[in-house]
């Protein structure tokens, strides 16, 4: 049994989704990782980490267009604004939602599902970049 | 320290919680792990593995019933619909709950609450086949 | 590779964030793990585990603000109430959020980003005493 650590830099323009499942699967194929777990956790707390559709775009359109009606930036008893109207609804879309995804590897392969993809759900409207953290466990 | 995979099928009949607790219990003593960990992960997008109160059906009612007023079928917005009015719902059920839960092993005893459960969430209104991922790590 | 099991006691005085990432710090250097992951998880139904920004108390007070309104306690449609008009919204903020959380350990240090704290999310507003277990695996 072996750990092992990798990071990725993931530049968002805008709120919505950043596909991210290719470079996890070759963070694992480097690491010739036959069987255990991948945990990918994002060091941040405006954005989050998702396990979401990854066929349709449409369904990555309409989660966002959710979000903002669910946790909209005008509510008038925000007081934590210092960065602005999307900060505060930023923090709840990420509690909303998860830091970290942990999947099992089996055979060599990450065992995501047909339809799943992950993802970087970024909830700020102005170009971040965001460090997400790769720990391998496995044999 | 070892890594072990396991798989359930479970057989979900419209939206709500099915529990799971004890068919991973079941897994946990085959394996004769005494310390560690276990990682239940659903290859799915609509539906999620969630713990909840495990004693009083009403409350897993209730919490149905939320869901169903927090993400309505009928909101004129959506445009992923191509399997229906509950398809882009469960998408969003599953981004506001998880797809996995990692709980801890001491002295041989998947350490949960005394209220805890585990549990598939479906989202769907139809029958489903739902693959659950088992991944004990320990020693 | 090894595996330790810790637990942490937080007394809690009513709804909203209690941090507990200096006991956590504390635990991991104790073991004096030098590499691997840390998974904490809550063994309650009507509290939660969640990652959320550590500085400004005020990011706390909207997020509390926010969840009393997504969830609250006078839904006429709830029947779960034996203890409580805030038991079943309890359970539904706690299945909004998270029961655990898992982080890496990287030369013996959390690799939390800047911004980010643990946090027990108090669900109940009576004061309670929750159970926190911290599983450490690496070496």
């Amino acid at each position: 049994m072996q750990v092992y650590h990798d990071q990725l830099e993931v530049r968002t323009r805008g709120k919505g989704l950043y596909e991210i499942t290719d470079d996890i699967v070759s963070k694992i194929d480097q690491r010739a990782i036959q069987s255990g777990t991948v945990t990918i956790f994002v060091q941040h707390t405006s954005c989050s980490i998702v396990i979401m559709e990854n066929a349709d775009p449409t369904a990555r359109r309409d989660l966002e267009q959710f979000f903002e009606r669910l946790v909209p930036e005008d509510a008038d008893y925000f007081t934590h604004d210092s960065e602005g109207s999307d900060d505060m609804p930023s923090h709840i879309r990420m509690v909303l939602t998860r830091s970290s995804e942990t999947v099992p590897i089996v055979n060599g392969t990450m065992r995501l599902g047909t339809w799943q993809g992950i993802f970087v759900f970024e909830h700020r409207r102005a170009p971040h970049r965001r460090t997400v953290l790769i720990t391998i466990i496995g044999e």
